[in-house]
């Protein structure tokens, strides 16, 4: 078996101790790697490269598609920009995996039994940062979910449950309430699963998902989610399961990844071989899964975790009665070492499977090739800024005013404000802001409209002094409309 | 003290036996209500009305401004609506409230120590419901922030706390990635936490903010959040309270408030005398101090907090080795009545301020007027569909064709896909789908844009043959920038 390559960064604070404590256990467990180095971090920013990465680095990313980084320090002050948020947008890293496990009685937590895996979509969601204030009252964020991110992150999950020898794949959404967005994902995930009948597939509505895994965690397994779900319910389920400081992630792109521990390079630790090594270590393992070196992966991480629950503890992890012995960070690798071989007792032990390595050219595309669904425009949501001092019951003054621009064949339908139908026959009692959607749609029931009428009608607008602030096209595809109703519609 | 009218609904199910077991404990505590009985739920909509309340049903609630509610049944079959949301987005109820509160050791949790009350904000964010298909790959969902939706929200929460003797309110959200919207929230937070010295401030990052809350719930007060954390968090915490069953709710907004219980209307239960009332009764507690009777409300709440630490228990909550005597519905409201007067010995007994009552007229108004910035058009992001077959490096074949409809005073100043910049200079790695944003501005740096050019921009769009599908003004606000760069812009 030839050794693959890696890309190695040691990164600041306790990263270098950790990076070595790591990567000796890899090498006494029989990690076939070939190792690139390269500098990150405080250095490289103090240089002058504000991304905190030099630019021949990136070449060692592109060639090795594996980078193993230990933490670094961002400086004080401003102009360096987060070095995370770069590799992740840079690289297209799409999907972020986070293993939350328990160890009880060894480490203490209010969930004795919990092994959950979060992924988490990485690319998209409210997360783009697409952000508009629109007018004097109101901001607008963009929630933009793809078919292909959709299909990228389920895939990636249930590929996971795979490799790594999990039962279920369980889906959070709410899409009770966001039919179009989450119902894509949802959808997709329908999909999907059925591609993997050896895999148990669940979903739940994300508050009550939430609330019980938040309580019964036990009754998790691997958890898919869109980017704002995941980021939430990722640290609740790493915080009660009591590992925040022993959990490593990674972060997976279509061509490269990048693995790591989840907490910082704590400065204040360095130097001092006292920091546990384990966050990184248990990052590795994932790389070792990732580049399909199960048996070292597997070997390794049960002599971690004999070697946790032989009480051999760091001392952020040490506890009177519970621990046998306070270790350095090397002696704890070392312990890790002398337990090769060895399978935890109490601690469930891990299985890793091999997967058949199938060549970059036989690899089945992660997402589909697009629909060539037939796409006919409808209308527009035509968005106004307009206010005449009245929170309630102003749409009945606005409302005529925007039928006068009605015409060259498309006319107003509804005017609603945020999400709420307020003409025509509103309610008395909505509570309106300076932020109007006015629904245009072709005036014979059921037609299409073509581009110059928008844009006629946009003349329209301007002529008759309305404020436009943005538009939204009204489409059906393949004869369904691709938009919801307003409330009340 | 005149008596306060409200309008009651017994509901169905379980709803008529636990209301009677609740406005006898109210009675005997001397709540001061003349109360008008309508009708709501499955027989309302069985007889062909969908939205489960009957039109004159509606001029009781506005007169009488309260309504303490029964759950309902909603018969199964389309075309009946949700009696909840129909009542919220008629009459505005903007506040969600959710007390989840712990009774160790009388009521099984793992959050022994746990008072928290979440109050999420029920008009805005993406549950507006407003979603749009954009492109054969994309859905897209806005999320709205109003000025006056987040003060109506925070203000209530402070109100909240005031009236409830709480001491602190936290705020969650996600402000370092949504600058705007969630930024928006926060700055409303700070500026109106400033007007309660008494009351202590304080604001979490919302996953971190949840992860502290489901670990160490003991260290939170009142939460207040947008309408999706809240969503996603109230269940969180009412659930690992372990008092879902026990558990009222409030929702309330700037004319007319409901109160009712969280769980539903138990069919298989009803008419047993078996229910348990104390949803319901906590949810008139609510509705009590709301309508400031605090003392009724501290009363009664302290005579059922003895009762539940007498281990006089319901079915659902009785536990052999901790309750001492298993009580049907009305056994159970009886013994709260005994108990008027007491206090509890192990629990915590609530104590509730009375607030010198406002004159409808003299109110202070809940949202400030608007501001009257100067609004300065800089420019419009113009969102195509395009397609060539590649999820990688198309960026290139695309921005040369959309700078040909430069001119007349705008210019292309980048494209990006779902927020990452792709044009001019993108990187090789980024994926990109089918939806892109193109930029323009003002040819001269820091120029404005007429209406006019955003037209005739849309006009080129069109004649070159690029598929339109929204547009987004891009604004200064008294020279603000009210827009965001793209990433890597």
């Amino acid at each position: 078996m030839t050794n693959v390559p890696i890309t190695v960064a040691h990164g600041d604070g306790i990263g270098p101790e950790i990076m070595a404590a790591t990567l000796h256990i890899l090498k006494e467990a029989g990690a076939r790697l070939d190792i690139e180095t390269i500098e990150i971090g405080e250095k490289v920013y103090l240089s002058g490269n504000t991304a905190g990465i030099a630019p021949e680095s990136w070449d060692s990313l592109r060639r090795t598609k594996v980078f193993l980084k230990a933490p670094i320090t961002t400086p004080q002050g401003g102009g360096f920009k987060s070095l995370n948020v770069t590799v992740r947008k840079t690289l297209g890293l799409y999907a972020n995996i986070r293993p939350c496990v328990s160890y009880h009685p060894f480490i203490k937590t209010k969930h004795p039994v919990m092994d959950v895996v979060i992924v988490r979509e990485n690319e998209e969601d409210t997360y783009a940062g697409i952000e508009h204030r629109q007018t004097r009252m109101v901001e607008q964020c963009l929630k933009l979910i793809s078919r292909p991110g959709c299909e990228k992150i389920v895939r990636y999950a249930f590929e996971y449950a795979v490799r790594n020898n999990r039962k279920k794949v369980t889906a959070f959404m709410k899409d009770n309430i966001m039919k179009q967005t989450d119902g894509l994902f949802h959808a997709v995930f329908d999909e999907i699963a059925a591609e993997y009948p050896g895999i148990e597939a669940d979903h739940w509505i994300v508050d009550i998902g939430a609330a019980k895994m938040a309580d019964t965690p036990e009754n998790f397994d691997v958890i898919v989610m869109q980017n704002l779900y995941g980021d939430i319910l990722s640290d609740v389920a790493a915080q009660i399961a009591g590992s925040v400081g022993l959990a490593g992630s990674a972060n997976i792109g279509e061509h490269i990844s990048m693995f790591e521990a989840i907490h910082g390079s704590a400065p204040r630790r360095a130097g001092q071989n006292m920091a546990n090594p384990s966050g990184l270590f248990l990052g590795a393992v994932l790389m070792l899964v990732h580049i399909n070196q199960p048996d070292v992966a597997e070997l390794a991480h049960n002599a971690w975790l004999k070697t946790i629950e032989d009480g051999v503890h760091t001392y952020d992890i040490f506890k009177d009665g519970v621990s046998r012995e306070k270790v350095g960070t090397s002696e704890f690798a070392q312990a890790v070492v002398d337990r090769l071989g060895q399978k935890p007792e109490k601690l469930k032990a891990v299985e890793y499977k091999a997967v058949e390595e199938v060549a970059e050219g036989d690899k089945k595309p992660i997402y589909s090739v697009r629909s060539s669904e037939k796409k006919e425009l409808v209308g527009v949501d035509v968005f106004i800024e307009w206010w005449n001092d009245k929170f309630y019951g102003a749409a009945d003054d606005l409302g005529p005013q925007v039928e006068k621009v009605n015409g060259n064949g498309v006319k107003l339908v509804m005017i609603s404000n945020r999400g709420t139908k307020v003409y025509p026959k509103g309610l008395p009692d909505t509570f309106c802001v300076d932020h109007w959607r006015c629904r245009f749609m072709a005036e014979q029931d059921g037609g299409t409209v073509e581009p110059q009428q928008i844009i006629d009608l946009l003349q329209r607008f301007k002529d008759a002094g309305l404020d436009v602030i943005k538009t939204e096209n009204l489409y059906y595809f393949d004869g369904k409309p691709g938009f919801a109703l307003g409330q009340g519609q």
